[in-house]
């Protein structure tokens, strides 16, 4: 009981996903509870009174908030199975600098979806700008597959959705951003994420989210 | 030399300051390089070259960007000269949602400086939010007279602005929203923050913040 573990997600939230790969990759067992954003559970709002989102991740009695901070609460408390930060005091901020980098900029992707023409140019050029930023990071991987060398590791895990919302988002809206020979180290890092197989079994469905985020979108836009 | 400290900012920063307080109270030694932001060093620009922003702490020859990011690394590097986060994961993870929350926040405040009217009241609206928020916080610390317990911990430093730059903004646009009445708990918090020697001896002269920010609204709307 004191040690049980149980997280408040949605299936198609990168944020959820994040959490769910990190207690995959670690084996941790945990017993999952689907909310539904329109009716939210008593539990979920008594959770996380300040911002009522998920996800949510409750361990024994002690609820803990924002999807980057549960990753770490987890590396923290299960340090030894599966380490997603290195232990060099730099390389953990440089780790830490680009998971607050995503944190803050992915935002401009999400703006594409909810917006149209001139705003949506705008947040097209922010988007791009983003990808360059992260191509150019990428870059620097050499020839280890992944943030955290050969293994996933906690910037892996932050940049993780760019390997399916991304092109979901883009199908839906009917844009092409992320181009693969614009951006071919990445594009080489979401093709070696996706094929992990603890990603690839716990990534939401893409027909599924198709659907779902097609609605959304038409749902923006209904006079 | 391989253990040299240098800390590039801008002293009426309080990102900059955030870096002072910790490495003050730390008795780290180090050099510090005040930034022209109108004519960045070509230094910064290398260090720094994704948001080209100041703080940036180099350590040796590596470079550490972001103020909270650079807290932490300090806390990592130097862990036993006054601790900054406490020990237990759950408490860690609790500290490290309010300074998310805040970081994520503040910008409300910064977004009264900068505009007027209708505008304004929008933003005025979400920095007395915050507010009550914060003050919900504080209102738990009972007899403790920091987030940290006796000492200043991460949350401390990471809210430390408010003991200052809150009311020079304040002051020169004209409004009055952090009323002590109103927020009690985060007020005494602030009188306690503020009276702590290394803190108070490292707050930017509060004068010359009037009228440098005084002299930047006035840019803002100057037509």
């Amino acid at each position: 009981m004191a040690d049980e573990v149980k997280l408040h997600g949605v299936w198609n939230s990168p944020f959820s996903c994040r959490v769910i790969w990190v207690l995959k990759l670690k084996g941790i067992p945990y017993d999952y509870i689907e909310e539904d954003l329109q009716n939210k559970s008593p539990e979920l709002l008594k959770y996380n009174p300040v911002h009522k989102k998920i996800p949510v991740l409750v361990h024994g009695v002690r609820p803990i908030c924002e999807s980057m901070i549960i990753v770490e609460y987890i590396e923290e408390t299960w340090p030894q199975k599966y380490p997603l930060l290195p232990t060099d005091p730099y390389e953990r901020a440089m780790a830490r600098f680009w998971v607050k980098y995503f944190e803050e900029k992915t935002i401009a992707i999400w703006m594409v979806f909810r917006t149209t023409g001139e705003e949506q140019e705008k947040f097209k050029k922010e988007t791009l700008e983003m990808l360059r930023t992260i191509e150019e990071h990428t870059s620097t991987l050499g020839k280890k597959k992944f943030f955290g060398g050969d293994k996933i590791g906690i910037v892996d895990i932050a940049f993780g959705w760019i390997s399916q919302w991304f092109e979901v988002v883009e199908d839906v809206v009917g844009v092409k951003l992320f181009e693969a020979h614009a951006f071919p180290c990445l594009h080489a890092w979401t093709q070696n994420f996706k094929q992990v197989p603890l990603i690839k079994e716990n990534l939401p469905d893409r027909d599924k989210m198709l659907v779902l985020f097609k609605r959304a979108r038409e749902n923006l836009f209904a006079s």
